[in-house]
């Protein structure tokens, strides 16, 4: 059997067609464009590519981005002054502070200086407990993770009673999406380096989530027969037989595996564009959560 | 092979002598005692005799109580303003909101209500949401969970590695729980009402936390053997020949496990004395919070 290939752009493209048009009634009936505040520290060139991403995604969906850069050396009370003043502005829906942060700043305090309502990352403190609490709902939930559930309800799975195996317990992917699946009623296991017997502990999943950053890792002894196999990784490995001399990978052998697997992501075009139509989705949210709360730019 | 029985009550007789004797210096040192708020809704008699009991296990160790009583129909915005009134008294280290509330109440905009650094029972968004995520750290554990971990401690249980399983997803036992053993490098399964397989799930358990509330569901043939296992619950079952009519037992079937096991907690007397334990050891931590800030009561 080979796995049906769950293609996430054809998902993201359908949301980002929905973002596209509700921006424009939001435009018309309220006057203002949703808009988006990037914050970048320092000169990580990987940052520097995701951002640019982001607004140019936010550009095709009729989303305002406002990119706003500091230099490495940049005080605590510099970005944190800069992410208030952006959550006090009208025109600014929601706050992307571009993460890692350089190692001098206190992460945590930069993201609780986002306003919850502008927290399209979902990655103020709050939102992450309210996400982890069972009967609370988070503003905003985090955009991989989320977009790793919306392309497994694409494929059809069932959450309910399923052995889900996250393997990666990262603050942004792997940890929001073990919560996710606990509370849609999967009985949840989380992997880490330090399991043991990695092999036989995913070979029981229905549903397998790879987040853990390691080149082609799961491999097809590694799945159930018919599993649900979600690969958030993104690994650049060497190929000398390209131009560029390197390509990219997912944490999951997707050659082999989708001969065993019921249903996967490809990577690169699996969770990747979910990520940033998440974050535009976000935005939109917090655009009328803005209206809701009389918040309109003048 | 029997169990090693895990008591409760000489671990928190500990805890208690050490926090008695750390009142005492900081009476000295700083003229207060440590001060524990309880804010109790309504007339639920075991609310009122945990409260009762959180109040007598205080005096023991030289921390101030202050008892605070609403009606069932309080509103919102009361119980909010005393909530706020004893965050801003000097007084008043910890403050704890008894749980549940009535169900008209907004239990999350009530606990929210608590400043952080008073929050002793570990209940406030922001705490969990720190408790959840890898390099951050909540300000107080939640007592009962804590207590959990360190009887699995007291008992030589290793986590690095190890397969536990939670039963139940509790906000204030599972999922706290979950989250504290997956960043003591355990491999944690979620498991629930909707789990299939349940005993074979248990089965590869080395550390088995079982927190459902349903008397004596784990049986000796769910537990692997020489496993750890802590019995959270506490259940009120019939029991004719006694005087009462009635007993408590845990969510384990104690007698025939503690032949399968290699440590187990007894319920009651397992992990019961531990969470009052923890609490006073919050609230103690709080009062050195306040000296640390220069909050001491004139």
């Amino acid at each position: 059997m080979t796995a049906k290939i769950i293609k996430g752009k054809p998902v993201a493209d359908r949301m980002q067609a929905g973002i596209t048009e509700a921006t424009a009634q939001i435009e018309a009936k309220y006057g203002f464009r949703p808009g988006l505040a990037t914050v970048l520290v320092g000169d990580n060139p990987a940052s520097h590519q995701y951002v640019r991403m982001k607004r140019n995604r936010c550009k095709e969906v009729g989303i305002e981005s406002f990119g706003h850069e500091l230099p490495a050396d940049a005080t605590q009370e510099a970005v944190e002054g800069l992410v208030r003043k952006l959550g006090a502005d009208p025109e600014v829906n929601g706050i992307l502070v571009q993460l890692p942060l350089p190692g001098h700043l206190d992460e945590e305090a930069v993201l609780s200086a986002i306003p919850l309502h502008k927290d399209v990352d979902g990655f103020h403190p709050v939102n992450i407990g309210r996400l982890a609490m069972k009967g609370r709902k988070p503003l905003f939930v985090p955009c991989t993770p989320a977009g790793a559930i919306l392309l497994l309800e694409e494929a059809g799975a069932t959450f309910e009673g399923a052995e889900a195996v996250v393997l990666g317990r990262s603050n942004i992917v792997g940890l929001p999406a073990a919560l996710l699946l606990i509370h849609r009623n999967a009985t949840v296991t989380v992997c880490h380096s330090r399991t043991k017997n990695l092999p036989e502990v995913c070979r029981k999943a229905d549903i397998l989530i790879a987040a853990v950053g390691r080149a082609e890792m799961v491999k097809a002894d590694w799945v159930k027969p018919g599993a649900y196999v979600i690969d958030v990784g993104s690994n650049q490995v060497e190929d000398p037989g390209s131009a560029k001399g390197y390509k990219w990978v997912g944490d999951v052998a997707f050659d082999e595996v989708k001969e065993v697997a019921g249903a996967i992501t490809p990577s690169p075009g699996g969770v990747g564009p979910m990520t940033i139509a998440g974050l535009l989705q976000n935005t939109l949210r917090a655009a009328e959560i803005a209206i809701e709360r009389g918040e309109i730019p003048a």
